[in-house]
This record gives C-alpha cells, sequence and structure tokens, in this order.
C-alpha cells in the first residue's frame, strides 16, 4: 500500500516546460524532456498502444515497465488532467484518448466540479477537492491492497511530498538545462532524511534516483 | 589542452553551503555535500595527505582520481580560495595548508591585488583581476600542453560556462536537497546543445554526470 510518484525532470530539476504555442501546444521542450522515456517499449505499447514490440528495452525501460506494475489506484491535479489547458470545454476527457494507460480509478483534484468519466480498460476519472490526506484515504479504499500514484503534476506531487504522505519518489533526470518552468525541488530541503536512496545511470544519459521509505 | 571544470552540486542543483556560523565556519551542509567525495582514497591520499591507503575505492573514486590527472594550470575565484571569508587578513594562504593539491600554477581571480605565494608541491597562487578568457590564455600559457581546470567557486565556474571556454563539465550530485544556495544552473538554458553526456551511478548514490564537447 505504498504511496508512489515517479516524474521525468530536467536536470536543473523543472517538471513542466513553458514553451507551448497555440500552433505547438506541447511546445518542443516537453518533447526533449521526455523522449527517453517515450522511447521505451513500455510506453510505446502502453500508452500508445503500440503492437510492434519496438522500443528501448534498457535501464530507462526497467523503470517506464515498474511505473505501471501494482497500482491500484491513481490521484492527479487539474493540470496534468488537462483542465487548465481546457477549462471551457465541458467534453474534455483528458490527454490519454478513450482507453487511458492507467485502468484503475483515478481521483482528478480539482476545485471545479465535474461528472465522473467511466473510460475504456477500467479507468474512471472522479473530480473532487480534498485535502491530501483525504484523497489519499479515498484512493487506498478501493485500491485493493495496491499501491497508490500519485501521478502529478508537479504542484500536485509536492503537495503530497510536503505533507509527508509519500513513501516512493522516483526521477528520471533528463540531462538537459531548461532554465524555466515549475521546479520540483523548491522548498523541500531536507527532504532526503526521510528516505533510502537508490541511484541509476540509463544507456540514454538519464538519471534515475529513487527515494524509499 | 581541455578546459575542465569539475564541481559537486546538491540534487537541487545549489553548489554553496549557507548553514555556516562563527562557531562552525564550515557549516554542516559542506560535509554532507561533499562526504562521499572526502570518503575516497584520492581525497584522502591527495588532500588529507593520509598514508594509510584508507578510502572508498569505487566509482567517486575513479572520478577524484580523474580530476588530479592531466591538469596544468587551475584557475580559481577568490570566494573559492577563501579572500571572501578573511578579507582583512594579509596572511591568509588559502584551505589547504603549506602543501596545496593542485600542484601546479593556480590564478586566483580578485579584484583586490596581492603578492604572488608559493607554497611546497609545485603549487603558486597568482591573484589577478582579467576576463575569463584572457585569464584562461594566461594559464595555458603555463600549463605545459596539459589541461586547465576552472576549479570554482559556482560564480566563477559559471562565469567560464556562460562564455562558451569549458571543454569538460563534471558534476557529482549528491542526493541531498539543500534549498538555498547559489545554484550552478540558473541561467545555462540549452547548455547541453554543445556537449555530449555521459552518466554514471556511484555505490554512494551520487549522480555522476559529465558534459563533453
Ligand atoms: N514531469 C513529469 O513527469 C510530469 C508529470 C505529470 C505532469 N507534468 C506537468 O505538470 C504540469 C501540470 O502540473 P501543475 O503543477 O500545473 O498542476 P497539477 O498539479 O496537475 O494541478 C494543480 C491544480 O489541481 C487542483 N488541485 C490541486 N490540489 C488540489 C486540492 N487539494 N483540492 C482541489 N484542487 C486541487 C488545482 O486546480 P483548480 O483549482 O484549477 O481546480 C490546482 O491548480 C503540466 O505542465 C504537465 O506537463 C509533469
Ligand atoms: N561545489 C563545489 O564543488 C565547489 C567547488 C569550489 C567552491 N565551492 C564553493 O563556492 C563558494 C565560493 O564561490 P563563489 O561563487 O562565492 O565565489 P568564487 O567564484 O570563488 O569567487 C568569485 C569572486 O572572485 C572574484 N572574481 C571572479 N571573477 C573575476 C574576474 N573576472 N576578475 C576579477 N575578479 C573576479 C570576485 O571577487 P572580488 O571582487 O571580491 O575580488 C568574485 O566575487 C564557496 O562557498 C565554496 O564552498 C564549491
Amino acid at each position: 500500500m505504498a504511496v508512489r510518484v515517479d516524474l521525468n525532470i530536467s536536470l536543473d530539476g523543472f517538471a513542466t516546460t513553458t514553451d507551448q504555442t497555440p500552433e505547438e501546444p506541447m511546445g518542443q521542450d516537453w518533447g526533449r524532456l521526455v523522449a527517453p522515456y517515450v522511447a521505451t517499449r513500455t510506453f510505446r505499447a502502453r500508452v500508445l498502444h503500440e503492437t510492434d514490440g519496438a522500443g528501448t528495452t534498457g535501464v530507462d525501460d526497467k523503470y517506464a515497465a515498474a511505473y505501471f506494475e501494482g497500482i491500484g489506484a491513481e490521484i492527479m491535479g487539474a493540470g496534468m488532467f488537462g483542465l487548465h489547458n481546457f477549462p471551457d470545454d465541458p467534453d474534455w476527457r483528458g490527454w490519454w484518448g478513450e482507453e487511458p494507460p492507467f485502468g484503475v480509478p483515478v481521483f482528478v483534484l480539482t476545485h471545479v466540479s465535474r461528472p465522473t468519466l467511466q473510460m475504456a480498460g477500467g479507468t474512471s476519472f472522479e473530480f473532487l477537492s480534498a485535502e491530501p490526506a483525504d484523497v489519499l484515504a479515498r484512493a487506498q479504499a478501493v485500491a485493493q491492497g495496491k499501491d497508490v500514484r500519485v501521478g502529478g503534476g508537479v504542484t500536485t506531487a509536492r503537495q503530497f511530498l510536503k505533507a509527508g504522505l509519500v513513501d516512493q519518489l522516483h526521477v528520471g533526470i533528463t540531462p538537459i538545462l531548461l532554465g524555466q518552468g515549475i521546479r520540483l525541488w523548491d522548498d523541500l530541503r531536507g527532504l532526503e532524511a526521510d528516505y533510502s536512496v537508490t541511484s541509476e545511470a540509463a544507456e540514454s544519459g538519464v538519471l534515475h534516483l529513487t527515494y524509499r521509505r
């Protein structure tokens, strides 16, 4: 029943990118930040629904596969779900198409009330406003003894980290310098005191760091 | 004749610590930041002049040994030399005792003029005020074809990085969160474009990242 956070960050600690434009809604930096993760066989199969078995199979893929293992419920913020990008679209159903990769109940933290969405493949999106500890209790209640992931975005992840609710934090550090965005590490001085650490370098240059309680 | 920078930084990118007090002039954080480096056999032999061969011999030691190899001259800032700590002491001769580990001519950037110091073991400290490119030319002129290190502090290292003068940047990232100090990565967005990257994880948890031109 661990609470897990996994994020991709830049070498300078940014977990969001800032170069989005109307023409390029994702921007270029996001692609550079997550490129090693998106290149993995696990991401291509699990998120892109590719069936040809293509993709990298090294250290990055090991972490990508672990990402999806043993999760019984997910928590995310309104930003990650896309509500801040499409605030006026009542039909917005998230970035992940009709069969999202989660396959479990997802709790979306937002101050706006929206009806629950039932998606294909076991994913549901329930929208709620609650304290971190309370939404966590609700997620654990439906997680069937499995782990709960706090998926992001960075504001939500930091909220759970600061509240001391996270048992395992994994970051994949992509060796690029973004220079701007939201920093994961701000205001978390001394966090390491509650955890042991594991470090591993991937063939891609990504540095994988895991804090475990 | 490469120009090299090697620094220890925290996971949140800080290369200086801020908890110094009159009673504890180094503070506690500095010790935590450099602990894996100070524990290496190379540091203990080369900097502490220990002769018992004690110290770690893994990945951290490999980088510690490489740190001292092939350097023909060194450049550092007034802060690293200690002039900001002891501005009024004309007899200050640096942190490293009478036989500093450099063993080569060291150029100390400062706006204060001081006579050159001759130390034991081949180290000299010459104090000068100059543009990065100019002090580099002077260092290269005495380096006998070897590499020049820009040793620090972080202000000086960033000055050389921003001027595009650095061929190889190695950081040992200690997995602790300091939360304050001077950030190495500020204002270096896109630096990676000029370099290829190598990543390696040490047994200690330190992540070693090297940008090479
Ligand atoms: N690097 C990664 O691995 C990673 C992973 C996921 C996402 N991301 C990035 O993260 C960004 C989105 O993150 P973000 O920090 O902007 O937003 P976010 O954390 O996804 O969402 C924050 C928003 O969620 C709502 N919220 C949060 N806590 C709440 C609570 N306790 N009760 C009620 N509502 C609450 C609030 O929205 P309202 O008040 O508007 O309802 C708040 O503004 C995107 O840029 C995405 O690309 C990065
Ligand atoms: N993390 C690491 O691996 C590492 C390594 C070394 C040092 N450090 C840390 O770095 C800190 C010191 O760094 P810092 O950034 O404060 O200072 P610094 O870079 O050592 O020195 C900066 C100072 O050098 C002088 N200076 C720099 N460029 C100059 C130029 N072109 N011409 C003339 N003078 C110039 C100026 O001093 P004046 O105008 O006062 O003369 C300037 O304030 C210490 O906290 C130390 O612990 C960390």
